[in-house]
């Protein structure tokens, strides 16, 4: 109804940025086997040239460029084989014109030597004497000294997450160790009184726990580590004994439930209570999610995410997720990552709201097609089958059938 | 130069699953708790309907919604309150017409009521009369008995990669333990003379282990237990001892090195003595990661992998991870989620060669431009700056400046 006055996502987290602190969290030193997946706390220099010598990069003859140039099958160069060099050995001598040693792959490239001819394009006259098939250019087949990282370069930023080939790259400049910010802990608080553990029988009424285990999940797939406060009644006193404790405990807090017209104020006067400056938005124009309540206590983030599993997931995408990656301090461009498709059936949406549909996907005759699974956000089951999102922006009053999508996919 | 007699990946991988059997590792059961990312060895039956109870999705009136028609602001529907549901209680009435409850959103509905009016359209006339502004049909607001989920009704098939909201599904349905796939082993072995631990200092002609621990990333994203056995000296006897030993420890067995003109032969005819059938390809008609050698020895897959850490890593998209998900017997479908660019610069490609570009992606003015990094394959650092890979495919002879490429994102 009154949509008009809602922040949609994206300023409703930069309202957020506003009030805590960018790369807010403590760093530790921990062993590069265990860097996966970490933040870099500070920009990585590399200690060394690497490669730190001249080093083939196939199988064949060091030479002089030069000595090779116009050599073809027809008409091949011959050089003199001068010697043939191990392989994690340093050539005890250099090249001089007219002269070739066979080098194998990461070989040491000796002095005077500025190209490696591959073997295949070699033939061996006798012991001492090759005729090279085809010339090559300077540096052919060669990586040079420092080519790959110079000593005291910047080899990686601080605030980028570390994949395994940046792993790979530390272990090859003989970094053991790296400085890493701390796994942010977020505190998961259920409210309800008709919410009970997975581990018990429910009876009418009442449901189980499946926010808690949605969002620990996405918590770690975030770089997180969630913190279970369990499940508290709906109790002005109990919630805010539970927020109280959480925010203590933790980086950001989340509490689900408690966010629709019941209960929601409630909530909000917690928030407001715990820290300054307390509630930054009540409510978001989207669907769904529409209720979330974001704030800032005393720097910390503090969430209401509302109680319906898939706006659930939904507001942990669009607003929690920027949290995380905010108080990391990650710089890494996020690009996203999309499916082309074609809807299957037209969808309307709400101008001034931005969307979140959930889709499946199908292939028929090699084109991607998205079947919105347009059931109540209440059922979590759709978005168990849900491939990926589709968003509609707010501009638009939906899409019709037929019409190309990108699809974001849940994985 | 022979690229023609060289098999594509995906036929190269066919040709291997040819030889070894899907979903062939055991099963172990673990808690909802750390089976996150893990693969279901089993489909997963509801135990029970979901909800088990007719439920409020909002905070409003329990109503007939038939009492509701015609509602509107100028000409509102009376109706009688007869109660208030307190949130996990069941109510201990029914509706009859005219008459409406106060519920929560997650409430349990009424006998006789079949929807649910927002409080936002609801108007209190006294302590027991209400006016309703707005209709509702039948089922508004609310989500019905077994709607989510029904009792034996398959809701995760058996080879899925369990996301957050899964698990969260589970909960819900009170499933405290799930029989998962066990994770692979695979065993990492490092060939050559010249490659020191990551821990020493190198002198010239040596380079320091970069590949061990790339794969170790590659294989903990993909769900895999990496097994690192070392580095092995380029001879016979060694290279056979670590074969054997890995290939007893192991599931899937990965040696780096070795594969280039001259050692290449040693580890083929390793694979071929260790098992049968042995080597199955060896090279593929691709750039970079041609000289890859595939086999599968008594039903194990052996990789003997190049040493350049790039054609390292795309060897490992290309062959590794399809082995690793068909042994997981995943059956979850695999949209290739890219990112469209424009590319910045054009580059040429070799016809009947897959060629896999690194690139480096930068917005301007809200269009996406990939550069190519154009460097040597032994460079590792081209692999960290890279944002992504443009794979050409074979029929093609290169992109050009400007064209729209899809970019496989690394991360």
């Amino acid at each position: 109804m009154l949509d008009k006055k809602y922040l949609f996502p994206e300023d409703a987290v930069r309202l957020i940025f506003k009030h805590i602190t960018q790369r807010s969290l403590s760093s530790e030193i921990v062993p590069i086997e265990e860097a996966y997946s970490r933040v870099t706390a500070e920009d990585i220099i590399s200690p060394e040239d690497l490669p730190g010598f001249n080093r083939s990069t196939v199988d064949g003859f060091a030479v002089k460029a030069s000595d090779t140039f116009g050599a073809k099958e027809s008409s091949p160069a011959y050089l003199k084989i001068k010697a043939d060099i191990p392989m994690g050995a340093i050539p005890d001598f250099s090249l001089s014109n007219g002269e070739a040693a066979s080098i194998a792959t990461g070989g040491m490239l000796p002095e005077g030597a500025d190209a490696v001819v591959m073997v295949e394009h070699v033939n061996t006259v006798s012991d001492d004497l090759i005729e090279v098939l085809k010339a090559v250019s300077p540096g052919e087949n060669v990586i040079f000294l420092d080519e790959d990282a110079k000593k005291g370069e910047t080899i990686i930023k601080a605030g980028h997450r570390l994949k395994p080939q940046d792993i790979g790259a530390l272990a090859g400049l003989g970094i053991k160790d790296v400085k890493v910010i701390r796994k942010p802990v977020i505190s998961i608080i259920l409210t309800g009184d008709e919410i009970m553990p997975h581990t018990e029988k429910v009876t009418p009424g009442k449901v189980r726990d499946v926010n808690s285990f949605t969002l620990a999940g996405l918590c770690y797939e975030n770089g997180a580590i969630p913190l279970k406060m369990g499940i508290i009644k709906d109790d002005y006193n109990e919630i805010k004994k539970a927020v109280t404790k959480a925010y203590e405990l933790s980086d950001i807090v989340l509490i689900t439930g408690g966010t629709s017209a019941g209960t929601k104020d409630l909530t909000a006067k917690i928030i407001n209570e715990i820290g300054l400056p307390g509630v930054l938005f009540h409510g978001a124009s989207i669907k769904p999610g529409k209720p979330i309540i974001g704030g800032v206590c005393n720097g910390k983030p503090v969430f209401g995410l509302p109680g319906h599993p898939v706006a659930v997931y939904i507001c942990f995408e669009l607003f929690v997720k920027p949290v995380i990656n905010y108080v990391f301090g990650l710089t890494d461009k996020n690009f996203k990552k999309t499916v082309k498709a074609k809807m299957s059936r037209s969808i309307h949406s709400q101008a001034g709201r931005q969307d979140f549909i959930r889709v499946y996907l199908e292939e028929h005759n090699g084109e991607i097609w998205a079947t919105p699974l347009l059931s109540k956000s209440g059922l979590i089951m759709s978005l168990v089958k849900a491939h990926g999102i589709v968003h509609i922006p707010s501009e638009l009053l939906g899409i019709l059938e037929g019409e190309e999508v990108f699809v974001e996919i849940i994985d």
